[in-house]
């Protein structure tokens, strides 16, 4: 922590570079390689100015480059420290040539994370918000983006911040039992309130745990199967969805053997694409296999797009909804560009009530899509990304609340158990100190920081 | 020119990314999307703010980034208008969005160099330095950069304005001599002064366009043939050199077939490298072409690395001597590791005392290296990059160069025809126009300068 630190924050290649320097050092380091006195200059101002490099013995100035200064003072900067960060001409040359000089002058090269892990221990951020960092520079659509930036901007901070408080006050409570524990007619009426109180907070507790698959499938990509007989059309509907040639397509039953995934965009979400084998009896070794994969598809899916283009038999609706029940299914009635197959119609009266969405499209003429994307996002079912229902996306934020979960179980086995305040105290403050590990309240050990920041990139 | 132009200014993939924004209509652009407004506030100062994107209908706003804005007011800005940097977190989808935000607020996306091209319009710098800027850009060693750096400084525009200086004096000179044209006398005296200024502008002006070669040589990597029988080691000098396994390397005779390119820097200037087929008689036709590629290499080699492992006979110093005669040859003599061959100092009692250069290595275990990389420098004869000696890269600014030269070759031819002073300030004023070309001085015709951005990068 009393390096100074520097790195490249901007990929290399780009017409601008940008490094940054924090730490006690930053002004002096910055201030040898140019003509701008960083620790004299207004804070957030900028300044034009030449990198050069001195030569040691001689007064000769080798001149790097001209480049944008800007300077921010601790603890009004990123970091909480004296921070400078240099805008070079984005040549490789030129961006190691001035870390070089950066490292001649008492900076160290920084770590992944390493800023804005200074940022967290100076106190600019608590742990949570430090963590929403890597996942906002890493987010592709709008649901991550904004669920790093709710999480950035504090949103579960105060969620967990709100348990804290209902903690505390469960606490005190308990306190207060302990102190009137001579009156035994007090204890009835306290236990009550207390069990009403915590069972409130566990259910608030549990919602967060369980937003945790909503996360891991919108950062993941919620899985779609697409199943179906061979030469339905499977792979040419996957094709129109991804807008491209991803899968072979051709008129060969079976053609599609392995199974198939992409990702793509709708309205934000982004939904990861499985083209499956057709399903059919088979000879054929590699083509079973793929056939026991669209099973596995099938299970590993959150949604099913079942394509159909003929009139199914009744073992095969009851096999497909069987192995759907707790999925959503969509039922495809594909090619209806062609007159023999049965329309959507007929088709629907032989469907059980419990199908909720049946479609007709071409596949192949592109017909029906928009309305399938929109089917697909609707029985994706994600709640509105508010900013009152915040969503879990961090497997150490999951395994914390669980944690904290089943130590409130605790007390509430406890509480009806009749149990000792003292030993509900004891749980209570469990729960209150593993909640405190998501925000980094508690004192973080090392070992924990490094593996969290290790995941960022290096110049953040 | 009216538009107000914005364009990612940093590769994508970092920490951080930065958009620029210039035009009349930058500052009210950014304000829309945030709470700085840009107008107001002084100039050269770096904002934290939130990019948010606004409901045309509600009064809903929806947070995109946590951002710093920096302001800088024409004309002190890098293209001279209004303009503004945003600096977001590195995510594509932040990026993009922000720029779609922009893009709404009245800008457009810039053509490539387009802020750079503006910078030249707007007379903050001259043409030859806006052409520097992308060369700065490019460079990947000590030499391309120093020759960019210094072109941005604007040494060759000092250069280019002497030379302008003295063509005027040349002029005015021959107005003078028209003036007193009634005086013959006068006339011969003048001429010789002319003479003398012309002779001294031209040799200025054919040094500059000399240059261009040794620029070239610079940027493209000097080139340098490493030639000799089979099995003398030539593959694993090239490997040693580049210090990585690039050539196949075996026992036998004639493995390198093919002419292998890389390039490796030796005191901040590329060398490019090309390890060629052994010289020797053969019936292997794929191996004949690869021997007279090795020919067509020596041709095209600024310096020759032949390499031996036993005495030459005088038949093949001659030959070789013959085929490097306007090269820069070294004779190494491999495997001293080895007892069979002839020392160094036998050998060079052999050599024609016109080889400037005699080295004995071990390419196998790297013994000489270091002193073979040294005589590769020297041999390259790069004349030393100071301010004082300008290196022409530019392959539109030799062109100008020569047709100067041209001009001014008729100018001399002229004064030697004692031709009218009239005729003679035609041609000048063809030079001093030519000239100013290189600069931008002149207009430039837009076609012209839509070739020079061209090949910027978006976002310079």
């Amino acid at each position: 922590m009393n390096d100074t630190i520097c790195a490249l924050a901007t990929a290399p290649g780009g017409a601008l570079g940008i490094i940054r320097v924090s730490g006690s050092k930053a002004f002096a380091a910055v201030s040898s390689l140019c003509s701008v006195r960083c620790d004299t200059v207004a804070p957030n101002t900028i300044h034009f100015t030449r990198i050069v490099e001195r030569d040691a013995v001689s007064p000769h100035q080798e001149a790097i480059d001209e480049v944008l200064v800007s300077v921010f003072r601790a603890p009004h900067s990123y970091t909480g420290e004296d921070s400078v960060e240099i805008s070079c001409h984005g040549s490789r040359y030129i961006l190691n040539k001035v870390l070089e000089l950066l490292v001649q002058n008492g900076c160290r090269m920084a770590l992944p994370g390493e800023f804005t892990q200074r940022a967290y221990l100076n106190g600019k951020m608590d742990l949570s918000q430090a963590e929403a960092v890597a996942d906002l520079i890493a987010s592709t659509n709008k649901a991550t983006h904004q669920m790093a930036l709710s999480q950035l901007r504090g949103h579960f901070s105060s969620e967990l911040s709100l348990l804290r408080e209902q903690l505390l006050k469960l606490t005190s409570l308990l306190e207060l039992e302990l102190d009137f524990s001579d009156h035994e007619d007090l204890e009835f009426a306290d236990r009550t309130e207390l069990l009403t109180l915590a069972r409130t907070i566990d259910s608030h507790i549990a919602h967060l745990a369980h937003s945790f698959e909503t996360g891991q499938a919108l950062k993941q990509g919620i899985p779609v199967a697409i199943v179906g007989k061979t030469n339905v059309g499977k792979s040419t509907l996957l094709n129109h969805l991804l807008k491209d040639d991803r899968a072979i397509v051709s008129d060969i039953h079976g053609t599609t053997r392995d199974t198939i995934e992409d990702t793509i965009d709708i309205q934000g979400i982004a939904f990861r694409f499985i083209d499956t084998a057709g399903i059919r009896q088979t000879t054929d070794q590699v083509e079973k296999i793929g056939i026991n994969r669209t099973y596995a598809a099938i299970e590993k899916a959150r949604i099913v797009l079942w394509m159909i283009d003929a009139q199914p038999t009744s073992e095969e609706l009851q096999e497909i909804q069987e192995r759907c029940k707790d999925k959503s299914l969509i039922i495809i009635q594909n090619k209806i560009d062609k007159q023999s197959v049965p329309s959507a119609k007929d088709l629907s009266t032989h469907l059980s009530p419990l199908t909720p969405h049946l479609l007709s499209i071409s596949a192949k003429y592109g017909e029906g899509i928009d309305a399938l994307e929109q089917a697909i996002y609707q029985a994706a079912d994600i709640p509105t990304l508010s900013d009152s229902d915040f969503i879990v996306t961090n497997a150490r934020h999951y395994d914390a609340l669980n944690r904290a979960h089943l130590s409130l179980t605790n007390v509430l086995n406890g509480l009806d158990q009749n149990l000792p305040g003292d030993l509900l105290a004891e749980d209570l403050r469990d729960v209150i100190s593993i909640l405190a590990e998501i925000t980094g309240g508690q004192i973080t050990p090392q070992e924990t920081l490094n593996t969290i920041f290790s995941r960022f990139c290096v110049g953040k």
